[in-house]
C-alpha cells in the first residue's frame, strides 16, 4: 500500500482520460425510448423458443470457447467459412479487440469525425493516439481518407456504414478503395446494416475475400432486437481474425445462453427481417413528419434519423431534447461541433413516432 | 492493404506470444469431466426459476450498464457497499481489467509460480513484463513476497487463495502483510473460496476496508455451478474499482440474462452452500482413495486435488492422464516444472470419483 498523499494506482493515461457517456437507460419501462437505437419490435419467436428450451444444467460446464455453432450459422448466412467469423460479447468487445490486437500504446488509430463516441475512449484505454478526419460538408468521407490515415501512420481505422449519427451509407466501392490504399486494418462498423434498403444492393462481405485488412462488425443488438444479450461478430480474413480468436480474446468471452439465443436469432434471419422492413417504412413516415415540422432530416439507411432543428438550432435543440424528456420521450443530443443543432431520433413503432411528433410540435411552440 | 511479402497486421508482441491453452471442453456430455473444476452439482432452484421467468422482451433494450441489482445483492452478502463491487463477464475479464487499468506496456506484474496459466497470457497481450516468484517447497508464498515484488517494480500482483493448482489456503494475515508491504495492487484470486472449510474462519473481505490496494476476485463459475454463464465480480475499495467501473470496462460488459441469473444465484447462497459441503465431503473421500493408491495428495481447500503420482511420476503421470482419457475420464496434466509428476483432479460426484479411482487403479497396473 502506498502512503496516503500519493496518487491512486491506475496508470496515468487512465487517470487522465474521460470514460464513455452512455445514452440514458431508464429503469422504468413506461418511457418512450428513442435514444439508443434499439429495435422497437421484439426478437423473433425462434429466440423465445431457444430461451424456453435452455436448461440451467447447461450452465454448469464452461461454454464452447469459440461459439462454433454460432460461427457456423453466421458463415452459412454470409457465404463465408467458420474461420472468417469471430463471436464477441457485444460489438464493443470486437472494437476493443481490434485496438488491442492491431494498435500499440503510443501508436495511432484513425476515425471519421463525427462518429461513434466510444472509439476515442477505447483508444485512450490502450494509450494510443487518435487522428480524427473530418467528414465533408455532405457528411461523406473525403476522397483522400486513406491517404490521410497513412500520412498519420494509422495502424487501424474505423468507418461506420451506415454512418452514425447521420445514417448515410458508404458505397462499397469507396470502402474497397480505402482498404486498398490504407496500410492498416480497416474496421467497417456495420452495426446498423440490417436496416439498409435491400434495393440498394449494399454488401461489403465480398471485400474480405479480396482484402486481408478488412474487418466487418455485425451485431445482434439492433437488427435482431437483442441489445440486452450482448452478442456481435466480426467477419474478416482468417489471417486477420486469428490473433483475436486465439490470443487477445478472453478465453470464454461469450456465455452459453447467449450463444444459444444468438444462433437461433441468426438462423431465423427472415423473421427478424420483417422488423427491418417495418422500421424502414416508419423511417420514411418519421422523416416526412419531421420535415413537415420544419426539420432538415438527412436521408437515413439506419434505424435512426439525424434531424436539424429549424431556426436557431443550437439554441433550440437542447431545449427540445429536454421538452421531450419532460414528456417521457428520450432522444439523443450530442453537444459537439456540427451536431449541436440536431437531434438523433431512433425510429420507433408507429405509436411511438406519433407521440414523438406530437410532443415535438408542442415543445416547438413552447420554445418559440 | 500491405504488399504480400509483408508481415501480418497484429502488433509484434501479439505475433510473438502464445495464446491460452484451454482445458478440454468436449461437446459430448458422456465424458466424466474432472479437468476444469466445474461444480459437479447443478445450480440452485432459484436460478432455474429466474431463467424460467426471464422473457425475451427483456433483451430488446440494453442491460443495466453496471449490473446494479447484482451489485446490491453482492454488497449485502459481503457486508460492503455497492461501490465496493464490480460485476464482470467471468473472472477472466476482471483479471484483464486489472492489468489494463494498473499495468502499462513495458511495466511489470508479479505472480507466484506455479499459478493460473492465464496470467502470463494476459500480460503478454498488454505487453507488460512478468516476474514469477517461486513458491517455497511447501507451496507457500515466500515471506519476502512483497519485497521481491517491490524490487521488481511490480505495479500489480496475483495471488490465488485457495491456490491453484495446489488447493492450499493463504492465511489472511499473510495476505494482509503482503498488501501492506506491496507498493502496487494485490489481486487475490478467490475463484475457489466457496469450497474452503468454514471452520477455518477464512475471510479476506475485511482487508478491503483496511487497504486500498486489495482486489478480491469472486466467480459464480465454480461455487454456483454457473461456468457457462460467465459471471464474476470484484470486491475492493471504491477508489480502486472506480477506474475499472467508469473507464476501462466495456460499457455493457454483462448481459441482461446473466445479470438476472447471477443475482438469483447469489441471493440463494444457502442453496449453493449445500453443494459446497458435498464437495468437501467428497474431497476427503477422494483424497483418501488416492492416498490408498499410493498418490501423495496435498491437503486441499478447493474443489480439486493435486496428486503426485507414485514411483517415476514424471514418466507415469502423462500416461495415467491418457489412460483415464481413454476411459472417458478427463483430468488436467500440466507439463511444467514441479507439476510434471502430478495430476490435478476436480472433485466430482461420488459416482464420478469412484469411476476415477477404479480407472486409475487399472491404468496404474497397465503402466507398471
Amino acid at each position: 500500500m502506498r502512503a496516503e498523499d500519493e496518487m491512486s494506482y491506475e496508470r496515468d493515461n487512465i487517470r487522465n482520460m474521460q470514460g464513455y457517456s452512455w445514452g440514458e437507460q431508464p429503469s422504468q419501462q413506461r418511457v418512450i425510448k428513442l435514444n439508443t437505437n434499439e429495435n422497437p419490435y421484439p426478437a423473433s419467436e425462434s429466440v423465445a423458443t431457444a430461451l424456453a428450451q435452455f436448461s440451467v444444467d447447461q450452465l454448469r460446464r464452461y461454454p464452447q470457447p469459440f461459439a462454433d455453432p454460432f460461427r457456423d450459422v453466421a458463415a452459412a448466412v454470409h457465404g463465408v467459412k467458420r474461420e472468417n467469423i469471430i463471436a464477441t460479447n457485444g460489438g464493443d468487445e470486437l472494437l476493443r479487440l481490434a485496438i488491442t490486437t492491431f494498435v500499440g500504446a503510443g501508436e495511432t488509430l484513425g476515425m471519421a469525425e463525427p462518429s461513434y463516441s466510444l472509439y476515442p475512449v477505447l483508444a485512450a484505454v490502450q494509450g494510443c493516439n487518435v487522428v480524427k478526419i473530418d467528414l465533408q460538408d455532405d457528411w461523406s468521407l473525403p476522397a483522400d481518407f486513406a491517404g490521410q490515415l497513412n500520412a498519420a501512420g494509422a495502424k487501424l481505422a474505423f468507418v461506420v456504414s451506415p454512418h452514425a449519427p447521420t445514417g448515410q451509407l458508404v458505397p462499397v466501392q469507396h470502402l474497397r478503395t480505402i482498404a486498398q490504399q490504407f496500410d492498416g486494418v480497416l474496421v467497417i462498423d456495420e452495426a446498423y446494416v440490417d436496416f439498409v434498403d435491400p434495393d440498394l444492393g449494399y454488401n461489403a462481405v465480398p471485400l474480405i475475400h479480396e482484402l486481408d485488412n478488412v474487418l466487418l462488425l455485425r451485431t445482434l443488438s439492433k437488427g435482431y432486437s437483442l441489445a440486452g444479450l450482448r452478442f456481435a461478430y466480426g467477419i474478416g480474413a482468417a489471417s486477420l481474425l486469428a490473433p483475436m480468436l486465439y490470443k487477445t480474446r478472453d478465453s470464454y468471452n461469450t456465455d452459453a445462453i447467449s450463444q444459444s439465443l444468438a444462433t437461433a436469432a441468426l438462423a431465423a434471419r427472415d423473421e427478424a427481417a420483417v422488423s427491418w422492413q417495418r422500421v424502414r417504412e416508419e423511417r420514411g413516415r418519421l422523416t416526412a413528419g419531421l420535415t413537415g415540422l420544419g426539420f432538415d432530416v438527412l436521408p437515413s439507411q439506419s434505424n435512426f434519423v439525424l434531424a436539424a432543428v429549424p431556426g436557431n438550432g443550437e439554441h433550440r435543440a437542447p431545449r427540445l431534447y429536454q421538452g421531450l424528456k419532460d414528456d417521457g420521450i428520450l432522444v439523443r443530443y450530442f453537444d459537439q461541433p456540427r451536431l449541436r443543432d440536431k437531434l438523433r431520433i431512433t425510429v420507433g413503432t408507429p405509436d411511438e413516432n406519433d407521440a414523438l411528433l406530437c410532443s415535438l410540435r408542442k415543445a416547438m411552440q413552447l420554445n418559440d
